[in-house]
C-alpha cells in the first residue's frame, strides 16, 4: 500500500510541472553565453591530451589537467585518489562544503576514453586533435576555424575522443559550478567531484578507490554524468544500467599461413570455423540460441514499465537516421530490445582484407563478443553459458596457445578468454525522494518534458557504488545520441554541451527538504 | 591404340630411369659451391627491392636490376616487354640463340610479389629487408650474419617478399646460364627468358604482351619456374594448374559505430550478418554448399589419374608439421581435395580485435573469397555461382556503396565485387615428346624419382600462353614447400636455391631428337 502511495507521488510530481524553464538557469545561461570562448578553449585543450586508460603518463597529464580546473574554481580538497594497485588511473576529487547544508551529492564523470585506430578516423579528423565543424560528419559539415570572436553556432560539434564520452561530462560539471560561484548563486547542498581515469578499461581497480576512501565519499546520491540524451533530442534521467562483460574468441588452424592454392579444399580455414560458430549464437530472428541466455532476468515493477511506455518511440527516425530498414529482433522496439541480455559481435578478423588480401588460408581467427546483462544476470554465468554453447559445437575450448599435443589431439580448437572485467547490471528506484528531487531538477532546465528511463542500454559499473558505499547513484546524460561514442569521429554538439552545464547546474542548487 | 603406346612408352621411360645424377651436373654443382657467395649476394640486393605490382617506380627499378643481371651472363637481345596499357610493369626478356638448334624452350619466372603487411611479419624480419635465418622460423631458428667467408649451410634460409615466390626462380633461371656459360657446357637449344612483373596481381596485362609480342615469343615450350617442391621435398613436374578468381563482399549495416550497449539487441551487427552468409556456404564435411558448385568439371585421363596415385602420400606428415589434425573434407587426401573446385576465405574483418577492440556494432563486414578451378569450370560462371547463392540468402546485391534509398528498401544489403582478374585451369598433356624430354632432364639432377602431378592446387595464367601463342608450358618449381609464399616470413631453403639452380640448367641443356 506504502508503494503504491509511492508511485502515485511520483507520477503527480511528474505530470503537474509546468515544465517552465527557472530564473537561476536563465541566469546561468547568460553567464555561459558571455564566456563561451573561454570554455572552449579550456575544453579544447582538455581534449588535446590522449586519454587511453593504459597510457599511464597521458592519463596523469589529464588528472593535473583536471585539478587546475578545480583550483582554478575554488574546489577546496582537491587530490588524486589512487587505488592500492601501483601506477593505474586515479580518480580526481574535489569538494565544496556549505555551511548548513543536510545533504551532499557527488558528481561522477570519467577522463578516460575508448581506444582508438586512427586511421578510421575520417580525414582531416584526429582522436587527439580536436577539431571544430559545422554540423554533424554524416550531414557533410566541414572542418572550420575556432572563430576569434567567440560566436559559436549551438549545431556546431568539436569531433576528439572523449568529447562526449566522458571529458564532456567532466567539463559540463565543473563549468555548471564555476557558473553558480560567478553569478553568486546559492549552493544548498554539498558537492563533491569524482572524476574517473578508467572507466572505459572497465573499471577494474575503481572498487579499491572505493573502499580505501569509503568515509570521504559518503553522499545521498551519486549523479553520474556519462551517455546520450535521449534520441527524441530531450533530456532524459536514468536509473539503471545493463551490465557488460566480454569473450574473446581465437579459432586455431595451421600454425603458418597456407597459399590458398596448394592447401584450400585440404587444410582447415580458421575464418569458416569461426563463422559457423559465431551463426550458431543466433537465430534469423535475432534471439540469442545460446541455451538459457534469458533465463535469469528479473522483471520490470510496474512503475519502470509504465515509464518505459511513455518513453517517445524514436525506432522510425533512428531507422532512417541509421540508414537501416529493419531490427535485429522484428517484432521488439528498440527500447524492448536493449532491456534484454545481448550478445554482440564488437570485432572480428581473420588474414587480410583490402589492399592487403592475399591468396592465403590464416592461421588464427578472432572475435571479440561483447555480453550486455540485465537485472539478475550474472555475469560471470553469463560468460560461461557462451562457453558451453562453443564446447556443444565441438570445439576443445582452452584458454592458452594451443601446444603441440593439443594440436595432434584435437580437431577443433579453440581459445577462450573470459574477460575479467565484467560487472552486473544495476537500478536505483524511481520513486526515492532524492530520485524526484533530481527529476524536478532538471526538468526546470527546460519547457520539453524530460524523458525518465528505467535501465540505460549501456553499462557503468554502478553495482559498485552499492557494493562498497551503499549508495545511490541516478544518471543524468548530456551528449548528442549521435556522439560516435566508442568509435571514430567521436563529436560533442555545442547545444548538447550548454545544456548539459545548465542541468548539472540545477542539480547542484537542489534544496532538499 | 597410338594414344595407348603413348602410355606405355611414357612409363617406359619413367620407370626405367637409374636416377643417378649426370656428370654434367656434378660439373655445374661444383662451379655453384665455388660461388656461393656472390650468388647470395647478388640475390640479397634483388630481394631488397619492393616488389608489389602496384608500386610502380619499384616496379622499375626491379626491372633494371633483372636486366643488369642478363646483361652480366651475356645474354642477348636483353629488353623490356611493356603492355599497350602504359605504366604496367613490364616483362623482362632476353634470349641465348644456338647455331644449329631446333628447338626453343623460354624459361618464366615472376619478379613482383604479393601484397605484405609489414606487421604480421615476425620481428626483426621485415618484408624487403632480407635476413639469413640458420633453418626454420618455425623450429625457433634465430637470425644470422651473412658469413665473410662465403660458407653457407644448406639448411639456412632467405627470409624477405619474393625470395621464393618468384624471385627465387628468376635469380636460378639466370644463375643456371651463368654455370652453363663459365662451366663451358653445350647449349642444344635456343633459351629464352620471360620475367614477368605483374603475376601477382592477376597478371592482368600479360595477354597483352603475348599478343604483341607473338613472333619474339615462339617455343617449343614453356618452363614455368614457380611454386614449391613436392612436400615429399622430392622434386616436382606439374602439368596444369588450378584457375583462380575473386569475390569480396561487404555487408552494410548502420551508416555509423553504434555503442553496443545503447543499440545492442535492436541494430543489425554486419559481422552476425556475414558470418551466417559465410556460414551457408560450406556444409560440415566442408563441402562447398552453393548450387551447381561441382558441375562442369572434366575428370582426368587414365595417365593422369595413375600418376595422381603415385604421388608419395604426405597427409599425415603435413597434418604434423602444420598442427592440425583432420582435413577440411573428410576421407579426401590432399591431392584428391586440391583438384576439386574450392571455396577459400582469405580474409575477414569487421570492427576491431584486440587492443583496438571497442564496445560497438561496426558498419561494415567484409570477407575476401578465393575460388579455385579445375578444367571444365569458367571463372565468370564460377563467380556468377556464388552471387545466385547470396541473393537466395535473402541479400538485396549491389556493386557500390548503398545509396539512402537502398538502405530504406532492403534489409539485408551487401556489395558484392567479382574480381575481373580470374582465369580458367589449365594441363598439358604429360605424353608429349617435348613433356617427355623435360622429365628426363630433371631426373637426371637427383637420385629420388622425381614426382609427376597432372594438376596443381595452385593457379597461374597458363591458359594465356595457350590461348595467345598456341604454347605448351610445364610447371618445374623449386621452391621449399614451407616457404610461407603469399603469407608474411617468406623465405627460400638454400638447398632448394642450389636444387632450382641444377634443375633449371639440366632443362636448359637438354637434348631433343
Amino acid at each position: 500500500m506504502k508503494r503504491y502511495l509511492y508511485i502515485s507521488f511520483a507520477f503527480f510530481l511528474i505530470t503537474q510541472f509546468s515544465f517552465a524553464q527557472s530564473p537561476e538557469i536563465l541566469k546561468l545561461r547568460k553567464f555561459r553565453e558571455q564566456n563561451e570562448h573561454s570554455i572552449i578553449s579550456e575544453f579544447v585543450s582538455f581534449l588535446s591530451i590522449p586519454n587511453i586508460a593504459d597510457d599511464s603518463m597521458n592519463i596523469k597529464r589529464n588528472a593535473a589537467f583536471i585539478m587546475d580546473m578545480m583550483n582554478d574554481r575554488g574546489i577546496q580538497n582537491v587530490q588524486l585518489l589512487s587505488p592500492v594497485t601501483p601506477s593505474k588511473p586515479p580518480v580526481v576529487y574535489g569538494e565544496a562544503n556549505i555551511p548548513g547544508a543536510t545533504h551532499t551529492i557527488i558528481f561522477y564523470a570519467h577522463y578516460d576514453g575508448q581506444p582508438v585506430n586512427p586511421a578510421q578516423w575520417a580525414k582531416p579528423l584526429e582522436p587527439f586533435k580536436p577539431q571544430l565543424l559545422n554540423g554533424s560528419l554524416e550531414k557533410n559539415a566541414s572542418v572550420i576555424s575556432f572563430p576569434d570572436n567567440g560566436s559559436y553556432d549551438p549545431e556546431w560539434r568539436i569531433y576528439a575522443r572523449g568529447g562526449s564520452d566522458d571529458k564532456g561530462g567532466v567539463s559540463a560539471i565543473l563549468n555548471a559550478y564555476n557558473a553558480i560561484i560567478k553569478t553568486g548563486s546559492k549552493l544548498h547542498c554539498n558537492i563533491k567531484f569524482f572524476f574517473e581515469g578508467e572507466e572505459e578499461a572497465g573499471s577494474a581497480h575503481l572498487s579499491e578507490i572505493l573502499e580505501k576512501y569509503k568515509s570521504l565519499l559518503q553522499s545521498d546520491v551519486w549523479i553520474i554524468c556519462d551517455g546520450p540524451v535521449h534520441q527524441s533530442g530531450k533530456k532524459q534521467i536514468v536509473f539503471g544500467v545493463r551490465g557488460d562483460c566480454h569473450v574473446e574468441l581465437t579459432v586455431y588452424a595451421s600454425k603458418r599461413p597456407l597459399h590458398s592454392g596448394h592447401y584450400g579444399n585440404w587444410a582447415p580455414n580458421p575464418a569458416m570455423m569461426l563463422a559457423k560458430l559465431l551463426a550458431s549464437m543466433k537465430d534469423e530472428n535475432g534471439k540469442v540460441a545460446i541455451k538459457d541466455f534469458y533465463a535469469d532476468v528479473i522483471p520490470f515493477t510496474s512503475l519502470e514499465k509504465k515509464a518505459i511506455e511513455e518513453v517517445p518511440s524514436v525506432d522510425e527516425q533512428m531507422k532512417k537516421e541509421l540508414g537501416i530498414s529493419y531490427n535485429e529482433m522484428p517484432g521488439k522496439t528498440l527500447i524492448e530490445s536493449i532491456n534484454l541480455p545481448s550478445l554482440n559481435i564488437n570485432g572480428m578478423q581473420s588474414g587480410n582484407v583490402g589492399k592487403q588480401a592475399s591468396n592465403v588460408i590464416p592461421t588464427t581467427a578472432t572475435a571479440v563478443l561483447d555480453l550486455r546483462l540485465v537485472l539478475g544476470n550474472d555475469w560471470q554465468k553469463q560468460q560461461q553459458k557462451v562457453v558451453e554453447h562453443i564446447r556443444a559445437q565441438g570445439f576443445y575450448v582452452i584458454d592458452h596457445e594451443p601446444t603441440d599435443d593439443e594440436r595432434n589431439a584435437h580437431s577443433k580448437i579453440i581459445k577462450v578468454i573470459v574477460g575479467n572485467d565484467g560487472y552486473n547490471a544495476q537500478r536505483t528506484s524511481m520513486d526515492l525522494p532524492i530520485a524526484k528531487n533530481i527529476i524536478s531538477s532538471v526538468q526546470k532546465t527546460t519547457d520539453d518534458k524530460i524523458v525518465l528511463v528505467p535501465s540505460l542500454g549501456g553499462s557503468l559499473p554502478l553495482f559498485l557504488f552499492e557494493k562498497y558505499l551503499n549508495a545511490k547513484t541516478v544518471i543524468v546524460p548530456i551528449a548528442n545520441h549521435d556522439n560516435n561514442q566508442h568509435a571514430e569521429n567521436e563529436n560533442l554538439r555545442l547545444q548538447n554541451f550548454w545544456n548539459g552545464i545548465e542541468t548539472m547546474a540545477s542539480i547542484m542548487l537542489m534544496q532538499p527538504e
